[in-house]
């Protein structure tokens, strides 16, 4: 039995988990949620996962949500890009950060600058949404001058789940040439064996 | 030596490590970070702390940011509401939904309703927020029917996490009436032995 992951192309946080799975080469099943037509609010699909999130993983027995959570399963079943134990906190609360304080907001500002209809955008919202996503960004940035990787030598799930929105090119308030640290990072993470853009990885919504 | 929390009582996140580190009995000692006069922002508090996060723990050797990293670490040390091995990802899966969908939501549309002057709230911004508090309101109501805790038959970090922002008055956007799964599990917190309100428990801007 593969994994199966329930995913959309354009869901930083599935990529998460996507591309993971895909550079460490584990077998896995995709199932396209229709995300921007109510796919994530039927009963078939809340049934999985009734708080309606995109990505859900279901391997055997084991459901979850939270692209975070599956990482940690998956690297503790599989092995693949395993913390130290020294950097177990550090990475958890990089890939905390992350949730908390980074892709909580690209995610909602790409959405809105990009898939919302332009008569339900609303610049206030961009604005305060962009703005979060700049100082975060900085933070980042700051954090990898001098580093290949986020914690410690080798990429963890800190990596996997920091890097993944900033795959896309729709834009969401990132101006590239402020951030040589992250560009540079992001380069190591496409160097990885087999990575693969989330557009050529999952199906997705017709752009 | 202590535990050093770095902390203000108007910081739900501050409060989501105060609250675990006041029922489970284990000492620590309080720094008042002012944060509304740009206390986080300091060198002085940049050399703790880089992101300028709020709060900060230092343990010894140890120095984190993130609420959910430090809870895992204090339970790790000190063994006080342990999770059970069977609940891993499960109480993961709701630390991290907390930090990337509650919390992350509430905190921000809390500060804009009543922290930021008024000439710089805005109420697309303040409605945006809102929306997003009252969706995962409404998950975490539909949770907790009929469960005392989010996880299993005992309080976790899952409870310490998606409690805090819930037990301050001000406003943020939730008729407590609409709630009652949410009002019935917070008072089983507030009958643990010793249990404190935020603003009993930390020393706090002047409201």
């Amino acid at each position: 039995m593969t994994i199966e992951l329930y995913s959309f192309a354009q869901s930083g946080n599935a990529y998460k988990v996507a591309n993971y799975l895909n550079v460490a080469g584990i077998p896995w099943t995709e199932h396209f949620v229709d995300f921007f037509n109510g796919g994530a609010r039927t009963p078939e699909y809340r049934s999985i996962n009734p708080m309606g999130e995109v990505p859900a993983m279901v391997d055997g027995d084991v459901t979850l949500s939270q692209s975070g959570a599956m990482l940690e399963y998956l690297i503790d079943k599989h092995g693949h890009f395993a913390t130290a134990d020294a950097d177990k906190y550090e990475v958890l609360r990089w890939v905390l950060w992350d949730n908390h304080k980074f892709s909580s907001f690209v995610g909602p500002c790409r959405f809105m600058m990009n898939f919302l209809p332009e008569e339900k955008r609303s610049a206030d919202v961009i604005g305060y949404l962009s703005s979060r996503v700049k100082m975060s960004l900085d933070i980042l940035n700051t954090h990898l001058e001098g580093r290949k990787w986020i914690v410690g030598e080798t990429a963890t799930s800190a990596d996997f789940s920091c890097c993944s929105y900033l795959f896309y090119d729709e834009p969401f308030g990132m101006d590239r040439s402020k951030y040589p640290h992250i560009e540079a990072w992001l380069e190591n993470i496409r160097q990885m064996p087999n990575w693969k853009h989330p557009y050529d990885l999952m199906q997705g919504h017709p752009l």
